[in-house]
């Protein structure tokens, strides 16, 4: 069994949960700040742990749709481009997109291998209940990523069938990207399955903070990836809701500083961003897996790079002040950054 | 702000979350053992931290319901007393329950201070929205406990209103129990204000435990005390449904090993346990507060202890031997205890 990076570390807290006078619980974990020359320019914790990256892989997954021309075969718009993106709440607006990309490449939803689940969304999941119906696996919240494989595979002339395969050629290519914008060769890393039944890669933190730092700062690449990278990076500004959905930290970001901060949540406690502004790459795992934490360790490091001002802060509140609440709407205490963030 | 326990110490990992070859997460915490005598018989991390026992105290909580003779004078059934210490999943069984239990007291939901909030049994979740409900303090979690308080104050004449407030007697005698039973004052503990609205207080994990190696062993309480806790932990029990619902560890244990293990949940990572055959409590504390950390602790504890037998084991494989599953049900990996545990 593979030890997460380099052996046992304890990584420091990075989060307190606070309730009354009294620190509750606390969450540990590590940060990786890169630039796109790969200079580690802020760390907190084991910035070389090995991670599953999970879905703030996205962004990386869906370089191939646009540097195949099979984005441009099919006409996608900044709104697919972003669901291709998305860790999406299985809203309406997710799902119906889902469906009608799937009926423009002549599919349904039986050629998604990602399994079917409730509605991450509470509102959607309860209106799916009231109206008698089931999730499909359109609801899946990879879905959109999972119609950008298809959607690859087919322009290229690859098989449909066995797309999430480890060897398919549509896994090898982000597997091969990743390790490239990483600068971290992968062929020799932990590997899993995902929830979305593709495969899963370790790597260090900091190489998955660097190929956010080359999104951020795609200058020194070549120009079709430069063109794809910005393709990418704007349609989600452009279509923010569509990356994420209602109450959701990637789509309140992407709304309130586009053009400034491209952030990509992943399972078990991993966040990645892309600040285009600074030319940095932002990645950070919480050891136990807290999307709470790793929401609000984000929005700590993000501020205390100055990636987002008062203002913005004020507007995240949500997440940059988030409250610990009574059933009752009382509030008791607070899920706040550790001295070690600020 | 006063820290848990004695400083930073940092506690071992009890539980680690695989996929693939590569532990992906993993959960700090800390465990204590102890006899009825205080004696720590086995310890990981540090027995000495301080933690909010939150929904773990309910069985110290429901104690006054039967010392004060208001369960006898009210004519509550041992499924009334189940549901009394219960963390109930919302089920038509456990709100049927409260009302009927308010009818008999001539109050209503009005009158429990608790918030309301959906079921955390998923199905009844969405028989409630399918049917065009919505929840009522009757829902909460910790209604069933909200009734006893309601219950002891009326049959002693004390003021209903406020009943949730600091220093209302049914909060007061709780308290003193609680510090009694742990052996270890909490005057000048830390406090906070619990989800439902009542107060929470800090006190060492081994205190926790002590607590609960009483209920397990009570020989030395007095008579009344005695008498007390035997009915309360028969009428887990006797009726194990109602201290959770589907699908939950405390009641699958009460429902598997009646007379040997009656454990408890608390909310933040936190789990309880007495155990008569061994005359020993259980008391343990997951760092980041994670459930499913918890209850893989505690399986683990159990089953090293011997309080659970292999029969005991397959029994609880949900959570004996827990996997992590794709969205279509591929089981890719494991929540198992690390070594501090095994």
């Amino acid at each position: 069994m593979t030890e997460g990076g380099r052996g046992m570390n304890t990584d420091p807290v990075l989060v307190e949960v606070v309730r009354g006078g009294f620190v509750e619980s606390r969450h540990r974990g590590a940060v990786a700040v890169v630039n796109a020359r790969g200079q580690v320019v802020l760390s907190v914790g084991d910035a070389a742990r090995l991670v599953y990256p999970r879905s703030a892989t996205k962004p990386v997954q869906a370089l191939q749709l646009i540097e195949s021309g099979a984005a441009d075969a099919l006409g996608l718009s900044p709104a697919d481009l972003s669901l291709a993106q998305a860790s999406h709440g299985g809203e309406p607006v997710h799902v119906q997109r889902v469906q009608a990309w799937l009926d423009r490449l002549g599919l349904g939803t039986e050629n998604l291998i990602c399994g079917a689940h409730w509605p991450t969304t509470e509102a959607a999941a309860r209106a799916l209940v009231r109206d008698g119906g089931a999730p499909s696996r359109a609801h899946n919240n990879c879905s959109g990523k999972h119609c950008g494989f298809l959607t690859t595979a087919r322009h290229l002339g690859e098989p449909l069938a066995g797309y999430g395969d480890r060897d398919h050629p549509v896994q090898r290519r982000w597997r091969d990207a990743l390790a490239e914008l990483g600068d971290h060769p992968l062929d020799a890393a932990p590997e899993g399955i995902d929830g979305c039944g593709i495969p899963v890669i370790a790597m260090p933190l900091q190489a998955l903070a660097l190929a956010f730092a080359r999104i951020a700062d795609p200058s020194r690449e070549a120009a079709a990836r430069q063109a794809a990278m910005r393709r990418l990076t704007d349609a989600v500004w452009q279509a923010p809701h569509l990356i994420a959905g209602q109450g959701r930290l990637c789509s309140a970001l992407a709304g309130r500083a586009p053009g400034r901060v491209l952030a990509k949540v992943g399972a078990e406690g991993v966040y990645a961003a892309a600040l285009p502004a600074l030319g940095l790459g932002v990645a950070l795992k919480v050891e136990d897996g807290a999307v709470r934490a790793a929401e609000t360790a984000l929005v700590a490091v993000l501020a205390r790079l100055g990636a987002l001002d008062a203002a913005d802060l004020e507007a995240l509140a949500p997440w940059s002040r988030r409250g610990v609440t009574t059933w009752a709407g009382a509030e008791v205490g607070t899920i706040r950054p550790a001295d070690a963030l600020i």
